[in-house]
């Protein structure tokens, strides 16, 4: 699957104009006519600005975060406009963990463009990502303007931040996990709980409590997190086998980065000694070249981990298939949500 | 003055406990017996274990701003116990800054001890940054449990918000200094407006606000803003003149860093071409040795900039002076604020 569901369309304007009404509202000066401000890289990143601050049109990413919100909402009140300040929220902490993650890695390319790091440097960088969680936050308040009372909305708040919290404290691992010589599909599965499924569960799970009771939010929360792995699984295995010129990023770059991806930690629960002294020795590397990672897609082509990382996908897909029958809403945002999902799982980007 | 008056020796237990309660809440699951979490690389740059992650004690910084917010709780309601989380949030904001500013300055010492980037790399110390900005979010929720209600508490969660996305645009634009020409002093305070007066009026105003309708609190606001300036333009003196044993940075740092600080846009006002293209032969330079910064010195010192400075200090400090007089609090409580303001402007530290 090449091409974006209609689903994700729908909500892509509303969830842009309201992340933009927030930038504009910003009235930092600009001192000089030279040089971005640093709303002008917050738009570069998501797509509307070019890197001299011109009016552009790129790759936005999906929203799928976003979507899942504006769709929650929608399927349990009908109307997803009162969601749309929780939905801007949850893509601008997305996209900070984002722009961050292309520091921290190195990475200089996203969404087939130069990051923001590689146009402004490392240091504007950390600032574009710290000052996007913040807006996210801001973006949450107006919550308070579409009528949602002060204890649903301090109730929402908080989950953001813990949601937030614990998507850093996945990127810790994930980074930590680089240089640990053995880690166990259990280690792996605890880090991405963290890194990915935290921020997806609580985008449903926000999506939902801005009209239900939170004690009937559950499944809607199994199903995000469900997805979220679901997810994360069929990313890991993009980032060994995915087509650089779809997914926008080079082809092997988790290798590369030396990544405890799903494929490798999957590959090396299967091996003996003999094979795993031969894997660490090329991944232990101070850097790993473009044999290298051939070597490693070597070994890992012959354990067939991409068979069992497809295999780990489908397990979470029909976990979260089952928890869409527990979603007390109507039968064609089930629809809805199955579309997300058999998406997710089956795309090549 | 080379020692913290005991006003802020009163709250530091406190401050510190309330800190140390939330990162002790945290259930990050250690996977390896070596390295350290990312709770742990905190305490580390809070001075509260050692780069190991055994307990230990070394300087944790004057808790400027959770001091002014419970001094000003204090005086407002005759107790300051309520506004602990609102203290603790602040000083979280404040450390996230400065965990994040080391990286970006590439500075190696804070405190006198490497800095956390130092220690365990640039990609963990921006999670670390980045927790702690999250991690005050959920200290500020705290309010709740401690009766404040949930209109305020809103209130309040926004102010920080704001507070904190002024305090990034002003570490954006203290950044984009360093390579511009010519920055007048109009310019510079701008800036920090932003970078540090911004977080600091937050630190009094919201401890006026846990008790003070918000009509009243705009002279403590003016306060904070005008001691937050004049702290500034202090610090910046330091930056340049400070023993570097006292500060635990190294001396000259900031001319190095090539920053546009308070002196040097000074002494910039003041120089005719001639001069000025003297000043950029050198500050232009890909990096300053210590040759470099002697010069600069001597150009600064030739200027009277630092006397100039010493006397913008004075001026906010002044400003502040006469805010405190407009107060709603008691006498003994101004006397605890003239203590921190004096010891501001006049600290070698």
């Amino acid at each position: 699957l090449s091409e974006l569901p209609p689903v994700f369309e729908k909500y892509k304007p509303h969830i842009e104009r309201e992340i933009q009404s927030l930038i504009s509202g910003r009235d930092l000066i600009k001192i000089s006519k030279n040089g971005s401000t640093i709303y002008e890289m917050m738009s570069y990143h998501l797509g509307w600005l070019d890197c001299n601050g011109a009016i552009a049109r790129s790759n936005s990413g999906k929203y799928l975060r976003a979507t899942l919100t504006l769709l929650t909402s929608e399927s349990v009140s009908g109307n997803f406009s009162r969601a749309l300040p929780a939905a801007a929220a949850i893509e601008l902490i997305h996209n900070f963990s984002l722009v961050h993650d292309d520091i921290q890695d190195d990475d200089e390319l996203r969404r087939h463009k130069p990051t923001v790091w590689k146009i402004w440097g490392k240091p504007q960088a950390i600032n574009v990502g710290s000052a996007m969680k913040t807006l996210a936050n801001l973006a949450a308040y107006n919550l308070y303007n579409k009528k949602v009372c002060a204890e649903n909305l301090i109730m929402i708040l908080k989950i953001l931040d813990e949601s937030c919290l614990k998507m850093i404290e996945g990127q810790y691992l994930d980074i930590d996990f680089e240089k640990r010589p053995e880690i166990t599909i259990k280690d792996y599965l605890h880090m991405i709980k963290r890194k990915t499924a935290a921020l997806i569960e609580c985008s449903v799970q926000i999506g939902a409590l801005i009209d239900l009771n939170p004690v009937k939010v559950k499944h809607f929360r199994d199903f995000g997190r469900n997805l979220g792995l679901a997810f994360q699984i069929k990313d890991d295995i993009l980032g060994i086998w995915g087509n650089d010129k779809k997914t926008g990023k080079p082809s092997g770059n988790d290798i590369k980065k030396k990544k405890k991806s799903f494929p490798v930690v999957c590959a090396l629960s299967t091996m003996n000694d003999s094979a795993k002294k031969e894997f660490f020795n090329i991944y232990n590397k101070k850097t790993i070249d473009d044999i290298d990672v051939q070597k490693i897609l070597n070994i890992l082509n012959g354990s067939n981990s991409e068979k069992l990382s497809q295999k780990k996908t489908e397990q979470y897909y029909n976990l979260a298939l089952s928890d869409l029958k527990k979603l007390p809403v109507n039968k064609d945002k089930i629809k809805d949500y199955e579309i997300i999902l058999s998406f997710l799982v089956n795309r090549d980007f």
